[in-house]
């Protein structure tokens, strides 16, 4: 439909407001740059408030139909980048940029420092230390007599399972069903190699079609295609211990003159730091994050990278250790369960796309799943360069601190 | 500066591929705009990446300073609207529209159908039911012995901190000191409320004085002024058991046909999903978080409407119940710990500010912190209508399931 | 009933295998001891099995009617003792002994291996850093909005409740009552100061007079007295993090060359081997206990002295750090949730009450609760020995590995 | 050494004042039974205490040897019964009793009348779902590309691992060994099947050969045997999820009116209780066990059976479930962590021995591990009984309370 034969929006709104129309059809009567525009008439009319910034956005609405209802615009949310990242990863190798999107000042600077310090340090050691995106659902059974019986029988037709699931992807390969049982529940959890994408669709109509042969074959009934024992956006154990999406680590070895330099502090000031902050401050409040800010640098990641920023939840399950090594620091963080892809999602929007292109890893890599691996390698030494620098900036401040209290 | 004197983009790049000048010094020579353009070239030159579409923004850049560093653009979100909202709450009251930025797909649907049952129906409740932005430095001190007497004097003393603490704020009110003793390491959890602002700049710093408080006062020595207590960013027991900003609360009676016609599925089956997935799996997956995707909805809304999103970990501590009243489904959602404000952050942002007048919420409420609760609480809300939405669609597709099997 | 008139047990028998007598209705008929007797020919004849050393006990059936039904005889345990444990405490002061009773071959000695370090080290210093026997009913509300009325209820009633809750208690006070709200449920946990009791009933029967008045006074309607908000005889992070019955943190220095002589190692590899293992592992497993064995000497503490065995779950919230000062080991370990008493319970049992009598804390305490108080400290010193001495063999043990590969 | 000519106690007192000879040393001078005698007058002396009643056990003290040192005497703990346990399980089946040792009053009571009421609706069901006792040592490497490195090695080699660890014991397998990496840690969890033993002695030395292949292979160095991945005796979510000794679940299906006879209730005042208190209470409480009083049963189970009663700690990590089914009550319980054994630790001593025979379940099975299995089913039975007690008896106070205020 060419705009000028398009209806009107004052007639439109009207329609709206006379409930002839709901505010999520107007796709089926104007394309979708007219439909966001009319909603954005309707809602200033509805609220009072002022939509003109969000209505400025760089692409055309109807490329975000699959990641969007309702579209009044765009948030737009200042970018900005960090780097070089230099790093020998298992797939990643070599230095490059990462952009970060976020609104908290003084957190893209605050990596930078990490960052350089790292470089100076000959680079971090980066590793993808397991791989699996997961589904959990729940079956119910008549008692736990069947639910032993239906565990056996999963365990003895795993081929068969893996088939039915792999019918349904042409990249997705499952890995391993692990059961938990309690009472007349069966947890399934399917753990698949999604390669490049961060995957939860693949794996959920993957195990779909799997537990529709489970129902066929046994006296288990699905309850709801996922259970919790995924676990997806919830903190949990289960995550922070087994892992979902990557488990990555990146770690390095810092000169004390470097330390001293670059943060102002010890080694010994900052793995004190990291000891009773990270470690035994996370441990008395029942964490399962053990880590200064990872969150931080994940979060602006994934928004700038078109990921889904709910799963930084998951990426919060991330581990800093500390220690001086013959007079050095020896600084690590391992995030168990970072959830990305390079394909999918958000991913090609037009600003996340760019993003992932200044990176170097947009689309599918080479072999299946590299692209996503070494992200998820740069991520990790971006915010183990965070880690630095905020535990850094902590110890030095005390030191300043103790220096002040030695002066009185 | 005038842009006409400004030194022209091909120098500054060479300057910066020389190392004579560093990225995050452009703005020290070039207007913000032009240092975020000839970031930009310098970085496409770098990696091959085309930037273009990151660049199409509707603010100027100089409006940023104080939410980014080594600025290059911004990423643009597509951004679309739930509601109404129709809520009886603390603070907020009557019905309202949520705009909500994501890249998943179906994710509003998915909301605005739960808020259609839920305005059907007359309305969710709403209430904060606590509210406290926390900070928890820790200090190292001799041995228990003295631990136990610092612990003693901050007791006796809490006027004294609370004085030097709220010396530092206009608007936050210190509200408790909770200690935690660890062998030689003494926690002190401060909790504030911070009104309309997430708070935890302000906490942060008049923690800051009511340490150097205890830190003249006692034998304890500051080590760093987040002990990891807060807890922040990461997910932890004590967020999800004390809480941390707002402890918020949004519940509902609906009646069968409602759920019925609007779910295709019935409150029992609703309820026996919500009790094999969001409370038995998740008690077995070890979580923190016994919800379907509320960490979905936090993280859309923070992203809107200029939160800081690495606090959707916190935001994930939730609980939905749901259970048969008289026939109909009783259904809550409570947050422990949602984090956010209507001053400050992002929120002066301009598609972030236009987001937050859209709720109606926009800067400081009378009397403070009545904006922030009222925020809270439609959060809350649609978060409520997003749980009912999946928790009603996995229990009609598992209908729909136990129908084809009864009719083999 | 003299022993003469009580029927034959061959009659008695008879009468239990028709079942017109019950099993635990042979009180009814016959004394304490002869009641066991039969009961264990009962059993004999049910099982084929003989039972004659649970026969051979120490002290008369009736004295125990208060601690068990159906009874069948007692159970022997071997019991030793450490010591003698060197301790500058709060309430317990110099030097005493503490009777263990266990099946672990090892563990005495272990324990005593760690106590003689503490010994020629000069002591360590025990503290009760917190004190409150807590008990967590659960009401039901119709609402949210009704929920954050009782809530604002209870809070401005708490004298009254505490009337309520104190009247039924001679020693009992009422520390604090703090709510929970999820959906419709409210959670009050209340803590109690229950002197030198454990306390667990008398927190029970207070807590009931006090949810007595609030059903009266408010909408909420009591579901259970304990909601598991308590948290008793559970894992849980409520306890760890905010303590149950004692928190108590026994610390020491211990100079290099003592610990050379007594472990055969080093302050740094124990540290090591404290980081690496009950600090980054435990992170790693998801704990909420960060300690190498404390478990086992409250365990063996708890039978040996009459204290509730099913509370070492709670006592197994511990957490050891280890750190070098001046080339010495600081160790510590705190235990959130140590819940012991030295009246009521099984403390008047013959042997138990002996067990009590060699520690020196028999009865009730002067000031009250001075002797539990004293109790914690031991115990949480007799711990820290066993913390010690196992974290010493194992880096022995790591150290000569590491000689014998040095050696290769 | 007859006991003629062993010295007399006047004299080794004066030897342990003097410090001539050390307390643990006095077997090396006299009979078992005598060391213990003189150990308690040295007792007496330096306590003032009085030890007649440990003195008095029915057993000879060298047949303790493995299980203390510094022998005292025998704690004794009144012995109690269950029972009949009717059940239907994998390895157990039909009825038998099971002794409880406890000193806490109306335990017995509480679960007979949960088991009378499992009897009457035709016995539970009871299922041994996973068996596998672990050990998770901790190496150190060099930096996380070797950590990785190093968790290939193992996965390629792990028949050659498992020759090793199994060449250390008669009847342990080696099922699996699972790698976990934090920064240069190296953790690897092995399971074991253990049979009819508990296992944790087995599980060690098996292990240590193991590392000392691993250490010899590849660039990990063994820092402690035990890296808390195990997890030992320490609440962790990695037991809960993944288990450790026996993964157990006993059901049951009870009809409306042996509910309400019984229990005084209904069943949908159970569930009630069970939902608000055991699933939403203990989410609330950041718990890992999700139950009303299973470690009630566990300790007192153990204590009688000769277990190891610290492990009590992972027999907390258990989910009761209630649910209606057709108007009758549904209820489970499952253990995720029941660490066992029918052989080895105290299961030797007389009293346990006689306990174990009256389970009939006294030393190895055939097959190996079944009389450990049917001990796990049975306990799992009794604690069922125990729950629906407790949860009955907490529904019928409050049912009785409603009726009370409705009769106001």
């Amino acid at each position: 439909m060419s705009q000028d034969e398009e209806p009107p929006a004052p007639a439109l709104l009207e329609r709206l407001a006379e409930g002839e129309l709901r505010l999520h059809e107007l796709e089926e009567v104007v394309d979708a740059d007219r439909a966001a525009e009319v909603r954005r008439r309707f809602i200033e009319e509805e609220t009072g408030a002022e939509l003109s910034s969000v209505a400025n956005f760089g692409f055309e609405a109807a490329a975000a139909t699959s990641n969007i209802e309702n579209m009044i615009g765009a948030t737009q949310v200042p970018l900005g980048v960090v780097g070089p990242i230099r790093l020998a990863g298992g797939a990643s190798d070599g230095r490059c940029w990462l952009p970060l999107a976020t609104t908290e000042g003084a957190l893209i600077a605050s990596v930078n420092r990490g960052l350089s310090a790292i470089r100076r340090a000959g680079g971090a050691t980066g590793r993808v230390l397991a791989n699996s995106m997961t589904r959990g659902p729940v079956f119910r059974v008549p008692d736990v007599g069947i639910a032993a019986e239906v565990v056996t029988w999963v365990q003895a037709h795993e081929d068969q399972l893996r088939q039915a699931a792999e019918a349904t992807t042409s990249h997705g390969e499952l890995e391993q069903i692990t059961p938990y049982v309690v009472g007349n529940n069966v947890f399934l959890r399917f753990g698949y190699d999604t390669k490049d994408a961060m995957g939860m669709n693949m794996a959920t109509i993957a195990t779909q079609a799997a537990c529709e042969l489970v129902e066929a074959e046994t006296d288990a009934e699905l309850v709801a295609l996922s259970g919790n024992l995924c676990t997806d956006k919830k903190p949990a154990a289960i995550n922070a211990v087994e892992g979902r999406g990557r488990t990555v680590c990146a770690d390095i070895v810092i000169p004390r003159e470097i330390v001293e330099e670059t943060f102002d502090t010890t080694p010994e000031a900052m793995v004190e730091v990291n000891t009773r902050k990270n470690l035994i401050g996370s441990a008395k409040a029942g964490a399962l994050g053990f880590n200064a800010q990872a969150a931080n640098i994940v979060a602006a990641a994934f928004l700038a990278l078109g990921q889904d920023i709910a799963q930084v939840v998951e990426g919060s399950n991330a581990i800093t250790t500390m220690e001086i090594q013959d007079g050095a620091l020896y600084a690590s963080l391992t995030f168990s369960s970072l959830e990305l892809g390079t394909v999918g999602g958000g991913t090609n929007l037009p600003s996340q796309a760019e993003a992932l292109g200044v990176v170097g890893v947009k689309g599918g890599g080479d072999p299946g799943g590299s692209n996503a691996d070494a992200l998820a390698e740069i991520v990790a030494g971006a915010a183990l360069g965070g880690e630095l620098s905020l535990v850094g900036a902590l110890s030095a401040s005390h030191l300043a601190s103790a220096h002040e209290q030695l002066g009185r």
